[in-house]
């Protein structure tokens, strides 16, 4: 779909308030033109490069936390409704991979998970208290995990969450974590 | 028990030797000895502080180890029987706490447990599958914690390995971990 130069933008415009994360590389598959154009219509559009738009997202986002810093999550948080479900991102670095493989640790894809269990809950404070996780494919050097938690169980004293990640399609990791949590002004 | 100073240094030299992970708050108690006495002590015998005898006694086990490197390994590796048991410390810096109050984030015990797994499989690839993980006391800023990995089924593709992490005397973590194996040898 090759559209004009000023219908393409309008399009861009539309298409990333709609969905703020898609890639310039994706953008450059839909509108049929190179990375460089879609570089050269983000600047006139005034819209700044993926990585700051999701930082901006998540900097927005803090304000709906309360059990941690926004600069203690692992990832960025794109989306949260206290209480009930939030969605992080992270991208893979290289201090994040076996430097023999380029496979990414476990630890880190558990601790996007985790970190997003105590973001999502809208208490003062918020401990784990325990986890079951599975790694069902690899993950790589420069991947992008895409976080999803929902809260499954609201006990008294324990909340339960399920955490899916996924790169692209495919999902990496499952989780269940019970999260022990406090609240002064419930005490 | 107060000695004579030759006499108290020859005693701290073979106590090291028993037991190099003795600090100098352990010593002094033992020896009834200020602090400052004991680091005298310790230079006059040539003997470094605690953490670069932990570094050292770690960097002699990395050639029992072939899944991943030594520096990935997070915490020290003060021991390790490949394929059967293995022990590692870590102390818990600023980076590795909530700022409102000091306690240890979850995914540094984990990410302890979990390395300390992939370090004792004396395999070519080592990748965890599951991982059932219990959070069972606090661990606090400038803790050391004390991860003990036991291997207690070795399969034709899985090996299981528990793991139980203390602060002192008393266990903070404990996990199950299944780690998926390949030996190009055995292919």
């Amino acid at each position: 779909m090759k559209l004009k130069k000023q219908a393409r933008r309008d399009a861009i415009k539309e298409q990333l308030q709609q969905n703020p994360f898609m890639t310039d590389n994706e953008l450059s598959d839909l509108f049929s033109v190179s990375i460089q154009t879609i570089r050269l219509d983000r600047t006139y559009l005034k819209i700044p490069e993926l990585r700051k738009r999701i930082k901006s997202v998540a900097e927005h986002n803090y304000k709906h936390i309360r059990a941690i810093e926004g600069n203690e999550i692992i990832g960025d948080l794109i989306r949260v409704e206290p209480n009930v479900t939030a969605e992080s991102l992270i991208y893979i670095t290289e201090d994040s991979v076996f430097t023999r493989n380029d496979i990414a640790r476990g630890h880190i894809l558990f601790a996007q998970a985790n970190s997003l269990c105590v973001a999502l809950i809208q208490k003062n404070m918020v401990l784990t208290r325990d986890s079951q996780v599975s790694f069902l494919r690899q993950v790589k050097l420069h991947d992008t995990v895409h976080a999803f938690a929902q809260v499954t169980d609201f006990g008294k004293k324990y909340i339960t969450v399920a955490v899916s990640s996924y790169v692209k399609d495919k999902c990496v990791f499952k989780g269940t974590f019970k999260m022990y949590y406090y609240s002064e002004e419930e005490s």
